[in-house]
C-alpha cells in the first residue's frame, strides 16, 4: 500500500487510523452484519452511531446546551442561502466582512435575500490581510454579522473573534473548525463543510443557537429550514449516513490527540515550520499574506521565479508530496495542512523546499 | 465476518463485491496513495472516477445525449422544491399524481411554489392501487406532470409509464431506478436518492432534458438551480465524492449482472417468489396492494394475527433476516428487495415465512 502526503485544500487527508477502522468495519460494523452504509438511519445501530458522534463533537468543542448541532448536506455553498433565509427574521440588513473568495460568494448569495452591509473589505489589497476591527462599519440593528475566519484559497485567518455584542456572529469555519479551541458561546451560528477537518465531502455541520431558528423567508425550501432539521434531529430525510459515521471516527481521533488544545499545539507547530522555511529562503519562496493573519491550515506561497513552478510540483510529487498547486485564481503553491496532515508531511515538505531552493537558487 | 439479509427500505444493502472493492481501495485507490475520500474533486484521479461513473450510468440506462446527468446532494426531499423552482418556467400550474406518502410530500412542497393540480389520488382507498390513466384530469398547459413510479412505504408500483404528450413527465424514481429497463426519452426529469438502488445516502441523481433548465423562480438558492450544476458538471461546489465513486462501482456491478434487463429478470423473480409465498399462505400473510401494481422493490405484508408480529420479527432476526418491520405509518411487515438483495435472501425469507406459518397457523 502506498500513501502520499496530500496537501489538497479539500477534500483532504483523513487520519490513517480512521481510514483503517472504516476499512475494517466496511462489511460488518460491530457484529451487525451490515456496512454502516447499509443501515437504516432509523435503526438502533445507526442511531447509536449518530448520537455518539454528536456527543463527541459537543464534548470536543464544548458546545453549550442551547445550541443545536445539525448534520446536513449541500456544503457551505448551501449555507450561503440558508443563513439569510433563516436568520434575517424580518430585519432588513445583515453585516458581512469581505476577506476573500469565500466571503465574496457568501455576500453575493445573501444579496439575493436582503440588504447586505459590507462592513469591511480587503479586496483592494488582493485579500492578503484581515481588516482591523475598529474600521468596521457595523450596523447595530443587523440581523447578524457574517465572516470567514479562515479563507481557504488565500490562506488568510483571523487570530481573533469579532465582538459583535447583541448581533449574532455567523462564521464559515469550513477550513478551520476543530483546528484550535473556540468559545462557541460567542457565535450565533457556525457552519462547516466536512471535507477539510471533519470527514468526507457531502456532510455539512451547522451549530446554531436555538433561539435564532424557526422563522424563514417565504419560499424557503423545507430542506433549507434549520428548524425542520433541528426538530427532526437531522433526520427529517435520510442524512449522509456514512459521512456522519466517519465524522464520528474523526471526533474520536481528535480526542486521542488531546482534543482541540492538542490539535492547536500541533497545528501551530506545523504552520510555523512551513512559514519559517518560507521566510528563511532568502526570497526564493514568498508568502503573500500579512504576518499577523497567516493561516494555520492553508499556506499559499510563491516561487520568486515562477518558471520553476512546474519543476517544483513535479519533483515534489515524485517524493509523495501531492496537490501543492495553488488555486487557479491565485497561482503559485498552496500547502493545506489540516488536522490530519501528519507533522512528518510538513517536515518532508520543508526538507524538499530547502533542497529545491539550494539546487535552483 | 457476519453478513445479514437486510430488508431495509433505505439505506439498504449494497452488493457485497462493491463493498469488498471499496474496502480494498480504502487507503490507496489504484496506486494513488489516497483514499477516494481524500481526493480533490478537481484532481485528475477523481475526475476520471466521476466521468466513468456518469458514462456507465448513461450506458446502462441508455440516456440520450440531450439529457444532463447531475450528481447532487440533499435527497429526493430537496428535489420536491427544486422541481417547481426550476420547471414551472412561468407556467401557472403543475400536475401531480397522488399515490402515496412520497407523492403527497412532493405535492405539499410544490404547493409552496405554484398551483398544483392533483390529477388523480388513491388516498381514499389508503394508497393501495394505481389510478387508471383514463381517470386523470390532466391540464394540457401544465408545466409538467409529476408522479412516483414506486411508492416505497406502501409498495405500490406503476407497471406502465404515463403518456403525457408535450407535458414533461417528472418521476421520483428513488426506489425503482435501475431495477428494470426504462425509456428515458419519455421523461423530462428523473430523480432518485441513491440509498436504495444506487449507493450510499447523501447522493441524489437527477437526469434532466437540457431544454427544461435555465429558468428558476425568484429566490431560488443558487444550489437549487439545475443549470448551475449542469454548467459545472456537478462540481459547482464539492460534490459527495465518495458516494459518487460508490455509485460508479454499483453501475459496474449492474453491467456484470446483464444490465437493466438482467436486473429486471432477477427482480421480477425475487418479487414473484415473495408474493407467491404470501398468496399461498392461506391468509396467514396478506398483501394490502392491488395485484396489478405490486412493487418489485418493496413488499409490504401483514400477518392475519398481528399478535404474532413481534415473534415474527424476532425469529426472523435470529436467522439473519433483518429490518422487516413495516413503516410506522402502515404497520405489519415490509421486505425491501432492491437490486442488491441476493435471491438467496428472498429464498431464506420465504422458507422462514413458511416455517413460521406452519408453526403458528
Amino acid at each position: 500500500m502506498k500513501r502520499v502526503f496530500n496537501f489538497s485544500a479539500g477534500p483532504a487527508m483523513l487520519p490513517q487510523s480512521v481510514l483503517e477502522q472504516a476499512q475494517a468495519e466496511m462489511l460488518d460494523w460491530n457484529g451487525s452484519g451490515m456496512s454502516v452504509m447499509e443501515m437504516s438511519h432509523r435503526g438502533k445501530e445507526y442511531m447509536s452511531i449518530a448520537a455518539e458522534a454528536e456527543a463527541d463533537l459537543r464534548e470536543i468543542m464544548g458546545i453549550p446546551a442551547n445550541y443545536k448541532v445539525l448534520f446536513l448536506q449541500g456544503g457551505a455553498s448551501s449555507q450561503f442561502a440558508m443563513i439569510p433565509q433563516n436568520l434575517l427574521r424580518g430585519k432588513g440588513t445583515a453585516d458581512y466582512v469581505d476577506t476573500g473568495d469565500w466571503s465574496a460568494k457568501a455576500i453575493k448569495e445573501a444579496k439575493r435575500y436582503g440588504n447586505v452591509n459590507v462592513v469591511a473589505t480587503t479586496k483592494a489589497s488582493n485579500y492578503t490581510s484581515v481588516p482591523a476591527f475598529d474600521t468596521w462599519t457595523c450596523d447595530a440593528n443587523a440581523a447578524y454579522l457574517h465572516y470567514t475566519p479562515n479563507e481557504t484559497i488565500r490562506g488568510v485567518e483571523f487570530a481573533w473573534v469579532p465582538e459583535t455584542g447583541d448581533v449574532p456572529l455567523v462564521a464559515d469555519m469550513s477550513s478551520t473548525i476543530l483546528s484550535r479551541p473556540l468559545d462557541v458561546s460567542k457565535f450565533g451560528l457556525i457552519y462547516a463543510g466536512a471535507q477539510k477537518n471533519i470527514g468526507p465531502a457531502g456532510l455539512t455541520i451547522v451549530i446554531v443557537r436555538d433561539d435564532l431558528i424557526g422563522e424563514t423567508l417565504p419560499g424557503t425550501p423545507t430542506m433549507f429550514d434549520y428548524k425542520i432539521h433541528s426538530d427532526n434531529e437531522s433526520m427529517y430525510n435520510t442524512p449522509a449516513t456514512y459521512g456522519w459515521y466517519l465524522a464520528g471516527l474523526v471526533f474520536k481521533w481528535i480526542k486521542q490527540q488531546g482534543g482541540l488544545a492538542g490539535m492547536a499545539t500541533l497545528n501551530e507547530r506545523k504552520a510555523q515550520k512551513l512559514y519559517t522555511a518560507i521566510e528563511a529562503s532568502g526570497g526564493f519562496y514568498n508568502s503573500p499574506v500579512a504576518a499577523d493573519c497567516r493561516s494555520w491550515m492553508n499556506v499559499p506561497f510563491t516561487l520568486a521565479n515562477a518558471d520553476l513552478d512546474k519543476a517544483f510540483l513535479s519533483e515534489a510529487a515524485q517524493q509523495g508530496l501531492t496537490t501543492l498547486k495553488g488555486h487557479r485564481s491565485v497561482g503559485g503553491m498552496r500547502a493545506s495542512i489540516y488536522n490530519a496532515m501528519p507533522e512528518a508531511g510538513v517536515d518532508t515538505l520543508v526538507s524538499f523546499m530547502q533542497d529545491f531552493a539550494k539546487k535552483n537558487g
